[in-house]
């Protein structure tokens, strides 16, 4: 299964693909798109829906994986960040990938163990776990992180949708069956 | 000048499209894009995409106007809202339109000369000011309304660019100059 985890946002959005055989992770790709700031929102935009494109195309992913909104943060930011968000998103339903959300803190929890592990944590994490020779820059980072907490979670997924198959539930969301 | 007006919104999105020679305005074309709700957020926002991509495709208008979103709701109604504004304003951008926003308040008295109006008299004063038969439905309405706002506000707009280049400023965002 190859995973691409996606950390978005509309002045950085960090990508991550990782392969996964059982227990196995293998990088693949990573890396950052940098949004032009001089441009309009609008055309913002459609640089992370390109790029994310681009990403997929190259890489051929079969499952995405993105960071769950905290959405506690000032109602200008959180606006923004769902519009940079929206935009990623679009990539993806276009690419017709199934999308899984994780919120920060299982994606911390997965990787470091701890649900308030700091940005240089994750980034050694990373590292560790997918053997990389240099430490990913923070977005991609946290993107490479993100696909390995649903590395981790698709098992459980899997065993959700069997049982859930058995017992008549109609689908799953977020991990839980809505019956 | 075409100008299409967008009303986003992840369950219901309003478009209309009006044309603008000197002051007359002129009905092109409007209607709700209603987004299933069965759906995967990412698969809702691609009906949102795809859907104003055929209207820009069937109606091939020159410029968009959008309306700027209140952020003081609810931060979860405000990520969900920019995520469909992000997915809109991601079809404006891939097909080259430049785009104005307006907010609500400026829509309201440009349409019905009160910054406090009801959804009602919106749509009775687009009605009117398009001659039209019938009372469009609320998001169609607000989108016109949309359109309509830029209508009056392209000639501002363009003395101050025409200032701009005069005086040197470097562009203009949201009616104001930058130096």
């Amino acid at each position: 299964m190859r995973i691409l985890g996606i950390d978005p946002g509309l002045r950085l959005t960090g990508f991550g693909v990782i392969d996964v055989q059982g227990s196995r992770l293998q990088y693949v790709s990573s890396g950052t798109i940098k949004v032009p700031t001089e441009l309009g929102l609008e055309q913002r935009l459609r640089v992370i829906l390109e790029n994310i494109g681009e990403v997929i195309q190259a890489t051929a992913p079969q499952v995405a994986a993105i960071e769950k909104v905290f959405v506690n943060a000032n109602p200008h930011s959180t606006l923004l960040l769902g519009q940079a968000r929206g935009a990623a998103l679009c990539a993806l339903a276009l690419a017709d990938l199934p999308v899984h959300e994780y919120t920060a803190l299982q994606i911390k929890k997965t990787v470091t163990g701890q649900g308030h592990a700091a940005k240089e944590q994750i980034q050694l994490m990373v590292k560790h776990l997918l053997q990389l020779n240099g430490t990913p820059a923070p977005d991609a980072a946290d993107a490479l992180a993100c696909a390995i907490s649903h590395a981790q979670f698709a098992p459980v997924l899997r065993q959700l949708e069997q049982h859930a198959e058995l017992t008549g539930a109609r689908r799953i969301r977020g991990g839980r069956l809505i019956r």
